[in-house]
């Protein structure tokens, strides 16, 4: 199944129940926290969905979860393939277990030890590629070939967004007047899952997503109507160099209100809030979300703002502050 | 009312229920979290209390609400007086706030400028006296004489105490089949609490307190059947170099099973270990906690054993790994 075929596909409201009530039994329903001084610095209320204290880390196991227990018996057999170096990898690898079938990753050469040591910690067997898209194709083809695996793509994928948007699904029940949510953008799966689950519960609330001014793929792409290609520049918020696919930008342009872009020092000073004040081991991406409400960026004094604090994965000696 | 007069007032199971009630409306109910991966280093099932989670970053505001809000109008007029460098300082600060009444912190002249600054930034009104302990009595007793402040002492407190124990009475709620609970050992005010409430709701389990072999003086002190002094060495476990007033030690002597010494190694590794696995920023003081399961020093094979985490304050700029 390629990339474009799923625009048929879809997802909607009830398809994130659907993976709620499928995910559930796996998965942790994490915190809702709230922080009164950072609240006075955002001049709002903020509740932050804690998706770092998720199962692997991050959000991604629930899109993982969701895709690997959608597959009938047929098509689980030979396992699952997913290209990803990052926090997808180590949610396939882990989902994969549950349902007792083997779990392909594709991962760059360049990927850091530490990358590497999760996903074999969860049990994913590994290939590695050359660190550019085309190689990247190239050997998840090849190990599909092979293996007669089945591939989940980290976003451009249905049912991997219909599990991410059970994080906000699990917000708004919990918050149910919000006014704003703020998600990372990146590849656009945990935005689109959040847009449409956000907006079918509360018609109101606006979506906005996060991102990189030093990759702000997502935000060109919305403002020229079609998908712009990812900027050369680095960010340190290494979740959120993938671009759109056909069917995130898709949703994205009919559900998404904004894109918010931060700078790298917004990240880095959104960062050692979240840590100093929630407590929390936020990842860089994860405080990417954060970044607009407590830099004042979006309009939303006095406002409700939901915010998914994507993921807790990071290197602990090497801390960007 | 000195340190011994309170000595027939120990707290009892009845009082920590009150003091739940009484605290409840102000602080958080901070969640329980757990890990596979570190139950797997562990060999056992471990239960996180999070009140590194909790307001103002530590279990203190428990103790701290609760001795203030047991106070009568007349008691709690002039104010209150809190002999503190830590996180019982920034406690009495926020929970005077609610009550409306001031806070005399009483604070050594070398004490961090984080610290200071977080008691300011709670309201607190900060006397400095000299780093040593007849220095701070002396100042103790000028302020109360000064303002007519009610003293709360840090654990030496029947009130503060009961305060402390409502953090095992939520997690035995949630968990009520734990066969083991540890807390950080210190002055004794958070072990005692957690003790009364874990044995009466649990008579069989297991209470342990932790304690850096560097602040062996509880364990010292329990063998020797009286209060020993503090011993001269550092640990970066600065939250638990007080020592047991005649109050904790009587209550530690008859309901805690054991103290668990662990090296300054082993807190970094269970600190670091805390921070990657479950995505918490947990202070030294609270690795400690956590360090005797995780290095298997408890005898807790295939056991369920709680662990209060019991905070997150530290300075992210000097940390320890």
């Amino acid at each position: 199944m390629n990339a474009t075929s799923l625009l048929t596909d879809a997802p909607n409201f009830e398809a994130i129940l659907a993976a709620h009530k499928r995910i559930s039994p796996h998965i942790h329903r994490t915190p809702v926290l709230t922080s009164t001084s950072l609240d006075e610095i955002a001049g709002a209320r903020l509740f932050f969905k804690c998706e770092n204290l998720q199962k692997t880390g991050s959000f991604k196991i629930r899109g993982a979860t969701n895709a690997i227990f959608s597959l009938t018996d047929q098509e689980a057999r030979q396992g699952v393939v997913a290209p990803s170096s990052g926090n997808h990898a180590a949610a396939m690898a882990l989902a994969a277990r549950w349902r007792g079938i083997p779990a392909f990753i594709v991962m760059p050469s360049n990927s850091s030890a530490a990358k590497v040591k999760a996903v074999e910690f969860y049990g994913g067997k590994i290939t590695y590629c050359e660190p550019h898209m085309a190689s990247r194709e190239a050997t998840c083809a090849e190990v599909m070939r092979n293996t007669g695996a089945h591939l989940v793509h980290p976003y451009d994928d249905a049912r991997v967004i219909a599990g991410q948007g059970t994080a906000a699904l699990e917000l708004l029940e919990e918050v149910s007047d919000l006014d704003v949510l703020v998600t990372p953008a990146s590849g656009g799966g945990l935005l689109s899952g959040s847009a449409i689950a956000a907006k079918n519960m509360r018609p109101g609330i606006r979506a906005i997503g996060g991102e990189p001014s030093n990759a702000d793929d997502a935000y060109r792409s919305l403002k020229a109507g079609k998908i712009e290609p990812a900027a050369k520049s680095e960010t340190m918020a290494d979740g959120l160099r993938a671009t759109l696919s056909p069917l995130t930008f898709s949703i994205l342009k009919s559900l998404v209100d904004e894109i918010s872009l931060v700078t790298e020092e917004e990240i880095v000073a959104a960062m050692l809030l979240l840590w100093e004040r929630t407590k929390l081991v936020v990842e860089p991406s994860g405080a990417v979300a954060a970044a607009p409400a407590l830099n004042r960026k979006i309009r939303a004094e006095g406002k409700k703002i939901g915010i998914i604090l994507s993921g807790g994965n990071l290197d602990l000696h090497k801390l960007p502050f």
